[in-house]
């Protein structure tokens, strides 16, 4: 068993191989072959490789969080939200952030700032996940800007509410309760 | 743009055809083919299926988290984690985190309970994560019980220095984040 009073750092595995096995639009499944660097042993993991993406914590002069929910293909159900989505190429995640925010809920914001990020799931993708607070957002004239697909419920939350949402589970999304505790602990 | 004052709930879409891809060992790489149910217009949409998982925070009496740091060969990186694990089929979350917990560090409780669920994605994957409190965990001479490939440091941390982590994003995974906003919030 691990010797507590002296942890030893686990190995980090060499990469020999990574190959594409499926294009699936906005990310791919891939295959790495890894070594483990003393024990010699070898094995083939599968991934997703994906772009990064954020999440938006949008605040009202009221203290409000914007909320959204829409239909997720891969739970098969509906699903209360943070905005967010995929940074685009050579985007800045704060950039992205103010940007999905508007698209997706009219709202908008003269700036925001980075409060953390996160791994959605080391195990299985590569990419990171920014998380953005926008505070004294506004509804702006123009409206949403929907992509293909897209169709959302807006919703707009009192602060305390939405932690509510959370304890009842009400908001499922491992990325939203993660910007949640991020929220919690700093955006003041 | 979405009528704020009489929100509509966005549709359900209906599910055409469902087809493996790529069997990936503990997950498989599906497609779902779906019809909007009023605009009529169809969609193809990736998904991982998998089974659900679980997450364990685990106390001792002095108030410390039992962390684990891994490699993980989707980030490419170590990672300091909850012990977790896969759900085996028929087994209860609440059993299941007290045995990943036991095999990944060797520590043990009298009973554990549920403090919240999520789905880890709900984009793209259609499982669910259990979260389990167990407290004043002890470490039992039997030890660990690791799977093959598996390697942990394990680490003890004062509760509040675990927070202190999570701030500085020394904790990425969103689970194990996810996870400590619901340890905030319940465990009491």
């Amino acid at each position: 068993m691990a010797d507590l009073e002296e942890p030893k750092a686990p190995a980090r595995w060499h990469l020999l191989d990574d190959k594409l096995l499926n294009a699936c639009r906005v990310w791919d499944l891939r295959a790495r072959r890894y070594r483990h660097p003393e024990l010699g042993h070898e094995g083939e993991f599968y991934y997703i490789d994906s772009c990064d993406w954020v999440i938006v914590i949008a605040r009202t002069r009221a203290r409000e969080l914007i909320m959204v929910r829409q239909f997720r293909w891969g739970s098969d159900a509906l699903s209360w939200e943070f905005p967010g989505g995929i940074i685009d190429a050579g985007e800045d995640p704060v950039t992205a952030g103010l940007r999905e925010l508007k698209e997706e809920t009219g709202y908008i914001a003269e700036s925001g700032r980075l409060i953390g990020h996160c791994s959605p799931n080391p195990a299985i993708l590569n990419n990171q996940c920014h998380i953005v607070f926008a505070d004294n957002v506004e509804l702006h004239a123009d409206g949403t800007d929907w992509d293909e697909h897209e169709e959302m419920e807006i919703r707009v939350v009192p602060e305390s509410e939405v932690f509510d949402w959370a304890r009842d589970c009400k908001i499922g999304h491992a990325l939203a309760l993660t910007g949640l505790l991020y929220y919690k602990m700093l955006a003041g």
